[in-house]
């Protein structure tokens, strides 16, 4: 991170899989329409069962864009 | 929640009567501009005061809604 | 709380109304299993939405009871 | 707020009814003694269960008052 | 979460390989005694080294379950 | 902690003497029903006062223990 | 606690032998000037070593009280 | 703050002088876009560090600006 | 600190320039009235923005003073 | 853990593939110097990204060891 | 603490006896290799339960020492 | 960062003039004796008054630095 300005918006992102999957999964939505996205942190990790198994991890993160000039 | 990616994002509402209504107003202004509102959190619940009475409820808020497809 | 031992226990109540009523409505059902319920503590207030409209309140709280000698 | 200096102190405020009553009970004792009470926040909402109901809502809260010149 | 009561209560689960693997092992041994296990929140994640190499993952969950009528 | 899985639950202890004493009334009490207490955290120390004494020590902790096969 | 006002301060107790003689001192300082002290809670336990020894043991506390009508 | 709504946004700002300018920053890259800008919280403050001398402040900050009717 | 007891409380001091100004305006205002502050602790640093300039900074502050024999 | 004292010190491991491959990598980083490494708590996930995948898990931990005698 | 710059690290000491000696151990543990030790912090206090009694008290603290020109 | 081991440690830095140079104070410090510092972390502000003036600010810090392979 050097001199420019960032945002950060906050996403949750769910896989059946794992907690990178993810992710992942919330990164590549936000690529879509967001461009330079730089960073991104774990805010919280949940997830639904059913019957007994996992059934989606859902996790919370932060993603840091920087605004372009 | 299942297999959706959501966004979050921050509102401060605000009410002289209620935390409860502080938190409608603030959803309702929400889904003039987004569909798939999906749940709220609670962050802070603050207020004004005048001459001794509370003015203003001011409850901040989470919003959770479904990024669609 | 005097020379006693307690247990707290935590609880989800929802109400379609108000914050008031989902506690109510926990401590109400936990009462009908423990004797002995003697304070609470709000966790987390969330809640569902249904067309820009609050559907459910959902507040998480701790319930202490007297454990009996 | 402007260019002014704050103090905040710290009280509980108690209802049988609701929050947003042991809130406004807490503020209007403070009052009769402080001028120039001007906003609160929230720090903790507890209660006391008797018989299964709620008999006190105890809502913990800071209160800034404007230091006078 | 619809107009139901939710229980929450504390586990550690471990597993020699995943954070995964480690909270689904929790969620099914509290499955052997309990129905109606909703969602998990992970709280802490920890774990044991033996000869500088990770033996045991360790994962804090929260489990919420239906309180049946 | 090896291969377990441990549950943990919130008690409150008390005592007139110390804070060590406190805790150790909570897991004495709690010993009686539950076999194979490992270990406890502390989380909270309160007290209550009479005529400028400290009364009662009140020492929260949660005290995890291993859910048998 | 019933249905009063409570204000509650914050002190810094020290004592060179134990953290319950620190929370007392601050304790017995403070009923000096204040009736009805009624509970503590522990914020920060902190301490100054002289000589790789435990000189002071310095604890910060909560003190409510009975604003009274 | 009054009857309105209010929308919060997280911002990183940075500085090669100091965490003020880095803070100014962030709000004029914000104010190119949004009008209505009516207080910041700062977050989080760090920094890099190039060859002992800190390179950039970077201050992380929520904004908050009037939702219009 | 050695063996005395203090005393903890909360102010705003705010400033049109810096962080460091709003601390000493805080401070100069209560060593008005109050002998022996010793420390301050900065809780929350905000700030009030107008037409896309700060306008005040507002720094939220602990103040520790001895409470004198 | 009996009766020893142990040091913790923060490290930030990172992987391109997996939590937990980043947090093996710092203990295995730290294995090389320190001796007695016996257990270690995940504090922060965060991750650089690239193109819209992740590049980089970052994971910031707690390792304890032995000091010995 | 005046014009200096001080290092911190964290210690975990125990005792079979009580907070103060498992702090004072880690205290005695550190001044074997550190001059200038100043202070502590208690982070976090566990222990180890065998056959329903405290084995060991575990304190998590952290202790800063002058970093010497 | 990218593919690298990290570690961190806990500083406070001192100054009698402002928060910036309190940090800078302890990063030249640290860097007498660590090549490779890399970033800092602000977790706490705090000072020291005599005669109702600033006299030191005292500044904690996390700074991270790279561990050569």
């Amino acid at each position: 991170m050097s001199n420019h300005i960032y945002k950060k918006i906050e996403l949750v992102g769910s896989s059946p899989n794992s907690i990178e999957e993810a992710v992942q999964n919330a990164i590549s939505k936000a690529s879509q329409s967001l461009r330079n996205l730089r960073w991104f942190e774990i805010l919280e990790t949940r997830g639904q069962i059913e019957d007994g198994r996992i059934a989606h991890w859902q996790v919370t993160i932060k993603v840091g864009f920087t605004l372009e000039d």
